[in-house]
Order: structure tokens, then sequence, then C-alpha cells
């Protein structure tokens, strides 16, 4: 059983019982986005956290050991086609030299950590047009001198 | 003149007058992101902002013209390497899935625009590290069926 | 069942019924070039219009669900080889900065939509060998300055 | 004299003289993509042609033969990375096969010309957002069986 | 059936009744660097001459509704690695500039079709080594003012 | 005196006097093909050719030399993006199977030289629109086995 | 039966029965590097020799033919990771320019063709760590003028 | 004064006196491959090297302190375009897993190195067509266990 | 069976047994970076090793002969995605001028060999978090020159 | 003044008094690794340490608000080409999936970060040759659960 074959269960079980993933991720806890990931296998869960997710789904209890596995982080096309990814691909493009800009003044030579960090999308009313808000939030890493 | 040209002016005066991002965006009244993304030549500015960016730094009168040109947005590596910026990368590859799954359960099929935008960069205290928060906020837009 | 089972559903359907995509697309009541592209699997369609393509083509049940789904969009080739699609690929090339800079004088700093956006394939009569016209119509976005 | 010369002086007299592409082609009696393109030195002008847009930007007349000259059409990003000219080359990716197989069905195998071809980009009102309307118009090629 | 099951059927009828592509082409009345195309895959036949070709060799019947498909022509090598084929790449990358040139002088601005084209291939006796003799001839086209 | 150098001098005096490319091959009694991609610094010129196009165009005698030398062949885009250029790209990804298939029927299993090599470019005159004629010859080469 | 399954059929009979390489190239009086290519289907062998390799290695009689047909040569890694294949790229990046050098001194504007080619491997005993000696032997092709 | 500095006086220098690389070679008692590459930039020359090419070509004393500089060794073309050059990369995909496979036979497992490594190019008489020989001989490095 | 069967068998091996890389490692005497390398089929096995890793971990006996099989080394992705991976990709990126000049500085001009190479993985205490260290040694290579 | 402005000045200052990096380090009481990145550009210098080199090596005072400038660090090719460097990217190509399976078995589920990082290049003598040993430590960081 592998983490392909256990993101596969997920979403025929998601599927059957109509469920989304903000129900999913409060039925174990955690968040929305965090609770994807891990499903798609982007990120490994701790314990108690696949077992409470192989009883939330009814998937079978060897799951839970595949769910805590680290996975391999791989994505294939370094320039994603969907456009609802390249836009954020795109964002980075623009923006990049910006975040390092506002980084570096507000903290020094470093970094946002892309590992300790944590993500929230949610959906912001406007008369114009609702809009999507996505907060990022990463441990801030200074450049080591020795 | 070209944008190149203004980029270096601004930054040449930035350094001479000991400014911030922080401080010639709120000398423009604009916030810091969308100030150094302009000043770069990322971005095209307004004409009163233009103008009130050319006297806060005191730059050449013909200055203004050339902030309010539309620019051509590129950027060489598709694939960014300094670590500052790559993080941002990484996360669009790790997380990219995720983020079109959310939008797509809380709006619909869509996208979250990168033109009609916004973004903030601040600093979060944090007894084991201060952290970068990064906001985002785009329209939401569906697509057409016709 | 995927988005490319239902794809080779309708083509087979559509081969063993001698329609074509016009024909199928009349029976649903949009157009050719969107019924193609989620018949292809790259829109997704509104319930009702799931529900009528399967009973026009009289798709298992189970289809229409399918062609619910968000698709996720991939094409595989950055430069297309197929001579019919390279040539949309070369306009691009060659009129990319001219559209950019009539869209600009037009509208001001902005793009048009891909995304609220429509097309229309079309067959024009001419004495000296009949013409393709396609018409794309697309949202006007301005960037946003904050 | 190249033909990046003559681009570079044409953008000036325009500037200088408060002129739009609109404006331009009007002066010369074509229209303003075709206009554009051959300003950007895309595309070869007619000898009458080049010299009304000497006569009317006040060009040094050996900028006529440049005008004049077969261009080499290069374009350095295989993927564009401007937003405005990603989009075209999104829909290119995304309607590439439906733009085929529609060609196809309407005409037989074969191709729309990229060469024998024509363009127009206008404004269209509309309540929700006035949108961007691009026409195209190639002459169409069979493919040859011998 | 695909076209990349006709096209087995065919190298397999061909091998076992021990023909060559001259002979093939023969058999159909057409040339021997269109046949063989169409038999990869890579051009679409009429009717008549894919009803030949399944005569010829004795396919099935329904071959010849999938001979008659166009096809899209996809090559996954941007640079060929195979000798034989590299070396006509490498003839278009020294000589490409020179055909151009040698075009327009002759022509005008303006292209050779690849898609209004045909090709002879043949073999010519020389004392110092036979030669391989490729023959092109392409439609003009000019490019269009408008 | 680079190769770049005497390339700028040849078209500098090709243009001021008038001349074809067609004219200059005939004056140093050569192709115009071989002519032309000597001048662009793609092939060396034999001693007496070198000294007959000094004096044919007129150049300093330090380019006889300079035409002599052996290039070395770099072109920078591995898929050629100029349309007249890509047309025979393209002709090699779509019929470079058939090229060898052939050569391999008619000759055993080897390839056609591109250095022992000649090519002409004509144009044939045709009642639907002249056409272009390109004949390459290349030295039949047939793999060693040892 | 692909040279795919010969290759398989060659290594797995290569290994059960405890030969070399050097010792299937004796039993058909060829090279090893030459045997070794043809084994893996990167060369194609005339019938007397595919014959002792069939009987060498009691293979299926088929598998003459197959071993008989004209490789397509495909490398799909066009910078090799293999650090045993790497080291000759490698080569080749580094003295490229060398070899080119040397050669056109000795010979004149041409090249050493790798189709009327061999190649020899060899140990050759060292004090200080024995090393591998490889001799390259190809006709030399010089550039034609027309 | 740089590597690239150097390389053009001794170009200049070798092309006035009308030397050649062998000769070069012999004034300073090492082979032409290695003269050549480190007057290419390419290789690093011991002191007393060093001095002896500075002498026999009379070049600034200056250089010779640079031709003692370790290169870093640059490529920009990972797939060589020159046909000279080319040919050795062709050699490398398509006999690379070949000289891997009679390497590892001879030796065990490891490579050859391309660092303890020498090269020489000569020419050699033969009745049908003189031909280049390139003798490689490396160190054969062992794979460690550890 | 191939490498990937076996690494396979080992992984599962692994998993039931409840094993850890480093026990596994001493289980056969060798270090954990070696053990696990070859476990994936990145490594070749002595015999004696090769036997001791089928008992260790009841391997059926045909393993043993795999384990000792020289591996062709691939790695897919030029610029590795994961997180963990992609960092040591950064600190090439980033010191790899470093290395080499530091090298150059303590030895001469030559390289570290990643052939004649052993590499450490260990955890160190830290009060601010603990450390991985990575300890990497290789043989200095000495540039030939002759 | 920039970075590359510093860095020459750095190189020229060094050559002249004949200084190493080793030597350089010391004066500023830094590692060779840290102080020769910082001295390439590729890392930012504490105030400190920035006026302890502007002073060892009477660089203009200008210099040093250049070395604690922020660097953007890019490298332009992203596989190594110099010889010296690509063993280490092999390194990590060959070891990358084992570093992260060690550090994972001894960790958990993070990476080694390449920002709280140090690293040490010595020479260690050996019987069989002096060995290059370079070590690495870099803070653990743990992947985020929320």
């Amino acid at each position: 059983m592998t983490k392909e074959d256990v993101t596969a269960m997920i979403l025929s079980a998601k599927k059957q019982a109509g469920l989304t993933w903000e129900g999913i991720a409060q039925s174990i806890d955690m968040s929305p986005v965090w609770t994807h990931s891990a499903a798609m296998g982007m990120n490994a869960m701790p314990a108690d956290k696949a077992q409470a997710l192989v009883q939330a789904l009814a998937l079978p209890q060897e799951a839970a050991a595949v769910l805590e596995e680290s996975p391999t982080k791989i994505w294939e096309q370094s320039v994603p086609t969907d456009p609802c990814i390249y836009r954020f691909y795109e964002i980075v493009g623009v923006y990049g030299p910006t975040l390092k800009a506002l980084i570096q003044e507000k903290f020094g030579d470093g970094i946002m950590s892309a590992i300790d960090f944590d993500m929230q999308v949610t959906r912001v009313e406007h008369p114009k047009g609702d809009r999507v808000k996505v907060e990022m939030s990463g441990k801030y890493l200074s450049y080591n001198a020795w």
C-alpha cells in the first residue's frame, strides 16, 4: 500500500460520504490546508492524526502507517500549467524580489522557512466580488556566519 | 530614461537618505509591497503616486512618466535560485494542488486573480523565533461557460 | 471513472452516432468550443449541461458527476509540435507584445482574462481560399495598486 | 541603422508627439495590430507604407529601407512571463486541441495559416466590465497528399 | 483501434509479405514519402487511398477509418538523437538563415509552406560513393499586411 | 577582425552596391546557398574563393584570411522561432522518421552526410502559386561494423 | 519481437552461461565494442553476424532478423547522469574545441565521422594504477564547397 | 589580465608567426592536446611550462601567472551544435553504455578518470580516405565501499 | 529479478522486521550511508556483503547476485524538488565555487573524487536545536599535464 | 560600487599581497569557507567583519557597506560544468535519497537547514593519496503540522 493508494481511498471515501476538506479537517482537529496536503501524500501525519483520519473515513488500518511515512515531495512541472496554480507561480515571479527585500528590511539577511510553516485559505466577502485570502506564516531563519 | 534607470535612481536616493521601503511607502501613502514592486519596475504607478515618489526622493521630473509606463514583467529564472525566493517557489510546488482544491471547495471552479491582487508582509513576534507573515488577497474569478 | 474515461466514451459515442462537435454543442445548447473543451476534460460542466450531454450521448449516469469535476489543466509540451496548434503558439510569439501594447492603449495597465473568457471558431468563405476566423473575448482586468 | 534603432526612433517620436498606435495606424492607412508589429520590427513594410510612416513621424529617410527589410522573428522566452502575454499562451495550451478539432471538423485535415493572417483588437463595452475582443483570420491550408 | 495499432499492423504485414515502402506506395499510386508518413500516423489518408492500402496489405476494414483520421503530430525529442535524423536537424541549424535569405531574395517576405508541401528521396549513383537526394517543394506564402 | 566583422562588411557592401546573393555567387563562380552560408560565417572559403569575394565586394585584404578560417558553427535556438526557419524544423520533426526509413530502404543502414553535402533553392512557377524547391544532396555513409 | 526483447534474451543467456562481452565478441569474430553495441540494439548486425550470435547464445531463430534491423538510436538524457558515462561527456565538454582545432590543423576544415567509425577499449597496466585506454578511429570528412 | 585575454594573445601570436599547435606544443615539450587546451584556458599550466610558452610566443610576462591559474571549466551548450564537436557527443550518446559495460567487465565497478587523463589526436593514412585517431587514457577509479 | 525488485524486497523486509538503516548496516558491518545507497540500487555490493545482507533480511538467494551488479546511476530531476534533497543542491549552488577555491588552495589544481569517496551522517545535540552533521571524504585527484 | 566590484578588489588585493583564503579568514577571525563565500558576494558580512576585511586588505571604505548588503544568490548553470563543482552535484544526485532517509531515521520528518548552516574543508593526509574532507553542519528543521 503506497501513499498514492491511500490518497485514492481518501478521495473515494470523501466523494461517497459527501464530505468537504473543511469537514475532514475538523474531524481530525487540524487545518484544511495541512489536512489536504497530507491526504495528497505531500506531508506526513503524526500517529494520532493518522489514526483519527483512518477512523473518520473508515480506511483500512494499514493506511495509518502509510500516512505517517515521510513523503518524497515531487512535482513534475517546473512551471505549472493549471491556471489556478500558475497564478501563484506568477506571484512568486513578479513579487519574489519584493518579498525578499521586505523580509530583509524587517529581519535582516535571511529567509522565511517553508518547513516551519503554516498556511490558511479563506473566503472574504466583497461587494465587487468575493476574494481569496491566503495567509502564510513561516519562521524567520537568519543566515549563519562562522 | 528607462525603468532600469529610474530603479537605480530610487535605490541610490534610498541609500543616501537612509530610508526604508516602509518609510518610502508611507510617504506616498501606499503599501510597502506595491511601492517596492513599482520601484523595481514590475508595476505601473498612477500619475499622482509617481509624482509623489518623484518629490519624496527628489528624482528628476522625467522619472514620473517612466514610473507611469506599463512594464513588461520578465523574470529570467523559471526556477529561482536565491534561497529566500526559492522557498516561495517551493511552497507553490508543494501546496499548489492544495490551494487549488480549497479555492474550488469554497468558491467553485475558478482561480484567485494575480492581477486584482494585493499582498502584505509583516513581522510577527513569537517566543520560539519571530515569524514572517505573508497575506495575499486576490479576487475570485469563475471559469466562464458559453 | 476519470475524466479520461469519460472523454473516451464521448469520442466513441460521437463516432458511432456520426455526430459533429457542432451538433453535440447544439444538443446541449452551448458553443462548440466550450463543449469540445469540456468533453476533453479541460473545463468543468454545470450540472444541467453535464446531464444534457449524458442524455444526448447515452453515457452512463456516473459520467455526469465526472463532467462536473474541476479539471487540473495540464499540457505537456511547452512548445506544441502539432502544426495546427503550433501556428497559434507562433502568433502569440510574434504578436504577443502587440496584443499587450494595444490592450494597454485601449484600457490601461492590465490584461485580458483567460478565465472570464469565451471563443468562437467559424469558417469564412473567401474567393482566394476560405479562412478560419477565431474570435476571443475576455474581460479586461486592471492591475491593482494598494 | 538596424530595426532596433528604428523601433527606438518610432517609440521616441510617438511619445514626444503624444500619439497612439491607433492614430499612427490611421495615418498610414493600416490596422493598429500590423502597424505596431511592423514598428516593433516583427513585420516588413511595403515601400509605400514605410515611406508614409517616415513622413508621419518625421523619421530620417534611411529608416524607410530598414522598415522594408524582412525581419528575423525571434522571441526569447518559449513560455512568456509577462501576465498579459502569458494569458494568450495559456489559451493556446488549454484550447489548442479544441481549435484543431473544430478547424478539422469545418475544413478537413489542415491548419489556419499564421502567414496569410490578420488580427484585430477592440474594446467592447459590457455592463459587468468591458471586454477585450481579439479577432484572428487566417487562410485555411489543406495538407497535401502526393 | 488507434493509429498506433494500425501502424503496427502495417509494419507486420509489410515484413511478412517482404514488401518495400516503394512497393506499397506504388500499390496505392502515391509517393513513398507520403505513404510512409501516413502509415506512421503522421498524415491522414483520403478515403480512396485508405481503402487501397487496406486491400493491398489485407488489413481489417476498420483500419481504413483510422487511416483517414487527422493525426496530432507529436515528436518528443526537440533535438533528435538518431544520427540519420539529426543530420537533417543540423542542416536546418547551419543553413536555416541561408534558406530564409534566398527564399526572400527570390520571392519577397514570406515562407515555404510545410503544409502545401511534398518531398522525394532518391538514390543517385556517384563514382565517389552514391548520394542521397532529397527534393522538397512547398508553396510560397507571402506575409500579409493589413 | 572576426567572422562577424566580415559578415557585416559583406552585408554593407551588398546593400550599397544593390547586389543579390545570386549575383555575388556568380561573381565567385559558386552556388548561392554556399556563398551566403560562407558569407554568414557558417562555412570556410577556399583561398581562391575568399580572394574572389574580397575583390568582387572591395573588402579589405585582411578579410580573405578570415573567410578562410574554419568556423565554429553555433546556433542558439534549439527550436528556431523565425517562421521561415521553423517550417524546415517542422519538416524534420514530421518527416524525420520517413527520411530515415527510405534512406535505409534504398541504401542500407546508414545516413546522408551533412558534411559532404550540397543544396540548391529555386523558384518554380505554378498556376496555384509559385513554389519553393529545395534540393539537398549528401553522400550516403554506411555504418561501420568492426 | 523487438530489439528490447532480443537485448533481454542476450543478457539472460550471457548471465546463465557466465560469458563475457569479450568472449561473445570472439565467438562471432567481431570487436567487443561493436558486439555490445549491437546487442544493446544500438547497431544493426550483418546477416552472418546475426546468425552467428543466435547460434552462439542459442537464441530463437527469429532474433536474427531483429538483430539485422536498422535501429533508431535514442538516448533520453541529454546530459548523462551515470558517473562512468558522464566522464566521457565531460571530456567532450572540456576538450571538444581542442579536438576540433587539432583535426582542422591536421586535415583542413572538416570532421571525424561517427558513422564510418570504430572504437576499442583496453586495460593498460600501470604501476600507479591501471588505466583505461579508449581508441577511436573515424574517417575524416571534408566540408564540401559548391 | 584574464585567461580570455591570454587566449587572445596566444591566438594572435600564433597567427602572426604562422605557427601550428603541433609546433607550439613541441616548443614547450608537451602534447598538442594539452597545450591547446591550456592555451584556451581550460587547463592550468605548471610554472615552467607557462614560462616556456610566454617565451616561445613573446607574451607579456604577466601572462605566465594567468596561465598558471586554475580555470573554471565552463561550456555553455549542453548539447554542442558545431558538427565536429557534436560527433563526439553523439559517440558518447550511442556508445556510452558500451564503454561503461566494457570498463566494468575489465576492471570491476568503477570509472575512467577524466582528471588523471591524457589524449592524443593523430592522422592515419588510409587508402579509402585518411582517418582521425583519438586515443584517450584515464586512470581506472574503483567505487569505494565503506 | 532487477535492482528495483531487490530494493522493494529490502524495504518490505525492513518494515516488517522493524529495522533501521543503522541496524541493517551494523548487521553487515558497513556504514549506514553506503548500505542504504547499495540497497537503493545506487552502489554495487561486494559478494560477501551481498551475502550478508541476504541472510540478515532473509532475502531470496538470487538477490545476492543482483546486489553485486554494477548499477547505472540515474536521477531524473536535474534540479531535485524534495526540500530535504534540494537543500543539498542549494549548498552546491551557493558554495560550489568556494569548495573549488579552497580545494585548489590546499592541494593545487584538481578535484575531490566522488568515486573514491565516503560519507557519514550523524546527529549532533545542540542547545538551540540538534544539528545534522554530514562528513564527506574523497581522494584528491590532480589534473594531469602531458 | 557593486558586490562584483568589491569581489574584484578583493581578488586583486589578495593576489598582490600573496595572501591565501586561510590567511584572510584568520585576519578577520572567521572560517575560510564563509570568508570566501562572502568575498564572492554570496553571503552578507556583519558590520565588524566587513570593517575588518576592509582594513586587512586596504579596500576603500565604501566597500564595507557593500559587503554588508544582502546578496541575491544566483547561479546560472542548473547543472554545473566545472569538474570540481560537478562532483558535488553528482554526490547530491547519487546520495540525495540516502541523506534524506538517514536524516529522517535519526530526527523524524524534516530537513537539514542550508541557512543555519556551516561548513569546513580540510586536507587529510593519507598514504594512498591525501583526501579532501568536507564537514557540513545544519540545524535540523522539523516539518510543521497545523
